[in-house]
């Protein structure tokens, strides 16, 4: 099972919004066929979808090898425009597609930097994962009980996953651990996804709702919280899935500590610090309606972020593939980009 | 609307699992049926349990009208039993049934007694609300932002409501208000019942996911929180649907009052502290499947706990039809019992 691939000039990628009821796989080959699937969460997590849009433009330069240069980069600058469009938060999108439209502006050879550049981010957020997996995992212990939100696993990347990556590398290790999945209202990533892929790896996993989180933190032993993030301020401040913050908040209050696993290509560098990330807010069917079935009254409003931010006073530390940041990670994340 | 009554010797009762798209009525002419319904939340809500109850003996009266008076006893002993094994936590189902198989037992006519007392607890139980009302608005402010969980409205007393009440209540009185309704999963009580209830009203309503409380709190000057309860220790510690306890550390994170509204039957002095209530664990299906469709990954274990119990030092005020009840709980119960 590979969340997303380029094979024959094409984009292949699981279709997450069946999941785990149906493994589908879904052929791109074009941007607008990746943004449609970044639009509608058919592929999600900061990492998976800067993969996605870095291979959009791949697609873009590949139907357009036999123009001029100048047509290509103008093409490519068009698809980077309509995929920097499809969602705000995650700041792997742009820096994925800025890091690809920039090897296009200084090569001679468009198609060919292009196509390298986006499997060049491929491969290496596979090894970045990999890495987050390897320093998260020293810090788990034998026995653990983890918690985490939303889902930040290999389908939320290239592979193998951040906060699962971490949790996926300790069992590799050998430590027995459990996990609590939050269900992660109102699109269930945590049950859907979270759930599906610990079971494939046989990790024993609970899935609650949302709102049983302080529950299980204050009665059925949580030691360690981790989780994701789709883009972290210079200060610290992460961005994750609606509801993060508040189980950071709770975590503080039972005293366990919270940890955000993410490469650094999460960090943005340009904004100082979380109050500034901008917050997508998705379509109100999304609470009002399940399944086409109304479950919520006709008449009220109803107000549905996609993220919120937590405040790095929460956060324990940040796992990233340079190491576990700590406070005070206005000094530690500048460190980790020097290194 | 009522969502409750007694009429021609029959209990006829909203089948609230089926709102807000339909608002069909049940007949109950028998205890098994009223049994059913509080089983599987076609009536929920501790008072309004409470009151049904009261109403399933009175039934059993009835039907055994011609029998011997310890015919009749024995029949609502065994009615009462049943009843009493519907839900653990709210205590107002036994409140209720204890007081009016007291009456039974002291009476030559019993069947009379069961049913004056089972009317009796109705016609209390929208008193009381209407007092608490009466003292919870006084706590209520023009512009005030209210959050609620769950929902503790009409729909979950005999009618008015203890959470909603106050809201009700200070709405009357000609003050501003909006509510945020938290959706409540997994049975998305505040989506369905409480937004329901609001919309009725005229009274600003959005609902968000139960992961945005904390979002809102922050961002959306929440400035006063109010829930019910299914039942209250004599410290005070309140069990109260799962995710209330969750709510109340965040309100104690962003410093925003939390008050609890419920009567007095409510409260259990045979009870010291929270940590003794006992908490319902429901069905995994609920998180399982919505809809009959699958929602979480299959082999995924799921742990569903209806209700959790927030610890008095995180609650403001319990609110009462004899007043503001405030810290230290264990004399003002005392107080309000007593006076």
């Amino acid at each position: 099972m590979k969340t997303i691939e380029f094979k024959d000039g094409r984009v292949v990628l699981i279709d997450q919004t069946l999941l785990p009821l149906e493994l589908k796989y879904i052929e791109c080959d074009s941007a607008e066929c990746i943004a449609e699937a970044v639009e509608n969460l058919r592929i999600r997590g900061a990492p998976a979808i800067g993969v996605a849009a870095a291979f959009g433009l791949a697609l873009t330069a590949l139907q357009n090898s036999r123009e001029s240069r100048e047509r290509i980069l103008s093409e490519l600058e068009k698809s980077s425009e309509r995929l920097k469009k499809t969602r705000p938060t995650a700041v792997n999108l742009f820096w994925a597609l800025d890091r690809v439209m920039e090897k296009a502006r200084n090569s001679n050879n468009v198609v060919e930097a292009v196509v390298k550049e986006s499997l060049r981010i491929y491969r290496e957020d596979i090894d970045t994962n990999e890495k987050i997996g390897e320093y998260g995992a020293a810090l788990i212990e034998d026995g653990d009980v983890i918690l985490t939100h939303c889902n930040a696993g290999a389908l939320a990347t290239a592979g193998f996953g951040t906060a699962l990556g971490v949790i996926r590398a300790a069992q590799q290790k050998g430590r027995k651990i459990k996990v609590f999945a939050d269900e992660t209202r109102p699109l269930l990533q945590g049950a859907r996804l979270t759930a599906f892929e610990l079971v494939q790896e046989g990790i024993p996993v609970t899935v609650i709702t949302d709102s049983t989180a302080a529950f299980v933190m204050k009665n059925y032993g949580v030691t360690k919280i981790i989780v994701g993030a789709d883009r972290i301020a210079a200060n610290g401040d992460a961005a994750n899935k609606i509801g993060t913050y508040g189980v950071a908040v709770l975590a503080k209050e039972h005293k366990i500590p919270f940890y955000v696993a993410a490469p650094l290509s999460t960090i943005d560098l340009g904004i100082s610090s979380g109050e500034k990330i901008p917050i997508e807010f998705r379509n109100k069917k999304e609470i009002e309606f399940f399944n086409e079935k109304r479950t919520a009254a006709s008449g009220a409003e109803i107000l549905n972020p996609a993220f919120d931010v937590t405040p790095h006073k929460y956060i324990t530390g940040i796992i990233t593939e340079k190491g576990v940041l700590g406070a005070p990670f206005e000094k530690s994340i500048k460190r980790a980009f020097k290194s």
